[in-house]
């Protein structure tokens, strides 16, 4: 068990070396020996970091000399801009587009990189069906009852043992269960804010907040954000005084994967907490870390209970079960108010469900393999679109979650690129989805949660090629 | 097959006749030979009728002389009075008390006379179980999937075949699931108001509505109702140039259990129509009519798609399972974007669970005994209430659903009753939830949907001693 934790560990922190630029292409790593001497650990241990950043395509092995780090290739297409939206909020849903996108929702015969969620291959199914029956029987009535206020006690209990893990330490009473992240956020947004109120998103968004904002009648403010550090903090502080409530996606945001610092968390919730600003945290995709260690959230450096910190097991578990949850700190009593006027209850069996499973080690040892491929994915595509994107393409670099966002050179437009991959076969997110300003037309987000396999290789070559043409 | 219908028929007429006083106590019923002469129908399908009506305590044997129509006790307490809201909005929501009464929601120490669902001993709970277990098998992925937009097919095209029976002519495209009929409700609040808009209501009016209209920052007219006939459509009338929505339940409506009569139901539609303000019509009780037909409902006369139908199963078959659906009408786009980006999807598992229930003919057959246990608790709730409760006690006469509205004294206040009763062990629904006025401090709600025992009598006898000390 020690060693199996330290054999993640060694070849995480070599990985982030290589990632970051701090070991350099064709540099020749220590040799098994070495490495098993330094970390106190057996050769076959040693053994296993390299075969394991090897399949990571991290590190090549040459004969007789050992192991040295591959090309990333990656790593020489340029980061995105910074975006620079207006600083008046600006109202231009592109409610066609979203439509048009949307309705390609769990249509099979198209390759669903405008999706957001990661594909039922990679989901621990035959267990979470095991669970849905298992519920069924230890509810009573067999769940037909309404739940209590709150919401099932062994989801709370079990999401407020995990909160330990991100400095969290909720208590059960301190969290409410909902149908889902976007359920949570509604009804905080429904606490909190009146029409012609203004809130503060990062920018790019994702299109469903955006959709929500505007359906409030709030004004929305995009702020300037920087695709690895996050939300400017210096531009949005200057904001301040015109916000009412703000709203952000610090661990893995769609479509960047950025994770903001720790220091810009306590920042942001110090000067929140000053003006009097309610934070809603979106961490949904919080558990998709590539690096080591699951990273704080904004709630945890929440001393006021200022911080709604919302989450759901939509990005890591199951999408259509709808079952989320949010601490709402001091909003507490207006929120429980608001899931019972609105739903009621939550559907007690797949709660339940989730709540056991969430008990058994099975779900660390999911998400696990879930972090691993999706960072694999990540390289995967990234060494596609090097290969098949037209010149002059950025990417992101995520630090976790399930999208990777694309911007290509000016004149390819994305919305056109969409209509002719479709006719591929091929749905994508174009940029204009994510802000409700004329931003982003040459920008797409691309889902990593589908299986890679050759055939989504030359899905990625297709996209490109067409890209070229446009 | 062709014998069955015709008893339950039979026995329905007769039924009705001896509750509306058109058959008087103590008359003598034909025998069951020329029962069974009349109406074409064998000796052993006449005695049936006569069994049946027994069992139903509506008649009684006399030795060598045949069938007597039993005292209806009840029928001697007086209906409730019309009520007389103010004709200005108010707004003073008791909280303090809904939060109170709904905090023993799920309290298995408790006699809840206070919720508004069936109790699990009437529900088809193991064939319920097995619907969720094929569930998790027939859906791809196992129901991990988010759903399409307008939700699971089979509960949608179920519900549309089902509204043939009450004129609704659905298709399976009219229709977007939910979480629940007050999600429902909520959707269509959201897509159609802005704060300061006027909402009209029946009074008394369930508590969730209200809280609803308040939270979304409506004015609320409480319109008088009739506790038969329901609305008072002359006052609703002069009402209209001032309100923007109405929102009604004509199908035995909680708490006062009456069934709008077509003709009104059909003026409604007309006179809202006529001033272009939508109708949200709960129909959640519609199916738990004690009738011998489905009653229409207002959609039945709906040519403009000006109503919008909302319902669920929360009060027929499973509360905790979270399936409603709303027919929007001309609203239909509006609906379904609110929907997405308040829940995205609904739980998959459970929605195609309730579309396979209602595929069977199970769900007739439950619904059938359903009605008539809540037929049955009806008479013993109202002969109960006779014997024990104080004199000048006030009793509604549902027509269906699954309340009973009672009118103490004025001198009587519900609020008070409540705090002993909770003392005892029993929970009721005071009046003063029902309304933003102070109004039905003497009134409270009984729920019929608990299993009749002689406990249960012995807990409304209790309730009765304690009503008669205030």
């Amino acid at each position: 068990m020690k060693e199996d934790f330290l054999y993640n560990r060694i070849a995480q922190n070599i990985a982030n070396k290589i990632k970051t630029g701090v070991l350099k292409t064709g540099e020749k790593l220590p040799s098994v020996r070495i490495l098993s001497k330094e970390h106190g650990i057996s050769i076959n241990t040693s053994k296993k970091v390299f075969l394991e950043l090897e399949s990571q395509s991290l590190i090549q092995s040459k004969p007789q000399s050992g192991y040295f780090v591959s090309p990333l290739h990656y790593l020489k297409l340029p980061l995105p801009e910074t975006s620079k939206p207006s600083l008046v909020a600006d109202n231009r849903e592109p409610n066609e587009l979203i439509d048009r996108v949307y309705s390609n929702m769990g249509n099979h015969e198209l390759t669903l990189f405008s999706i957001g969620v990661p594909s039922g291959n990679l989901l621990p199914l035959a267990k979470l069906k095991k669970e849905i029956v298992l519920a069924t029987r230890s509810l009573k009535d067999g769940g037909t009852e309404y739940e209590s206020l709150l919401g099932n006690l062994k989801l709370r209990r079990m999401i407020a043992v995990r909160s330990l893990a991100w400095g969290g330490a909720l208590k059960e009473t301190d969290l409410i269960t909902t149908n889902g992240c976007m359920n949570s956020i509604a009804l905080c947004l429904m606490a909190l804010t009146k029409p012609g109120d203004t809130i503060a998103l990062e920018s790019p968004c994702y299109p469903g907040i955006l959709q929500l904002a505007v359906s409030m009648g709030l004004k929305v403010l995009e702020v300037a954000t920087h695709p690895v550090s996050g939300i400017d903090i210096d531009a949005f502080e200057q904001l301040l005084p015109e916000i009412n409530i703000c709203l952000l996606v610090p661990n893995f945001n769609t479509p960047l994967g950025y994770c903001m610092s720790d220091e810009n968390k306590k920042r942001i919730v110090t000067l929140l907490e000053k003006y009097n600003i309610p934070l809603i945290e979106d961490d949904t995709y919080g558990d998709l870390y590539f690096g080591t260690e699951r990273p704080k959230c904004c709630k945890s450096f929440d001393t006021t209970g200022n911080v709604l910190w919302c989450s759901s097991v939509s990005k890591t578990l199951a999408p259509g079960y709808r079952a989320g949850w949010v601490a709402p700190g001091k909003y507490k009593d207006q929120i429980i108010k608001l899931k019972l006027i609105h739903s009621i209850s939550s559907s007690a069996i797949i709660h339940e469900a989730v709540g056991n499973f969430l008990m058994t080690g099975r779900h660390d040892n999911h998400l696990r393999r879930l972090r691993k491929t999706l960072q694999q994915n990540y390289q995967h595509y990234a060494l596609a679109i090097v290969e098949y994107f037209p010149l002059g393409t950025k990417i992101s670099r995520p630090q976790g979650g399930l999208t990777l966002w694309i911007e290509f050179p000016v004149e390819i437009d994305t919305t056109e690129l969409y209509n002719h991959a479709l006719k591929n076969k091929i749905s994508i997110a174009p940029g204009r989805m994510f802000s409700l300003q004329n931003q982003f037309q040459n920008c797409m987000r691309l889902c990593m949660g589908l299986p890679w396999t050759e055939d989504l290789k030359l899905k990625l070559k297709q996209l490109g090629n067409l890209a070229k043409m446009i």
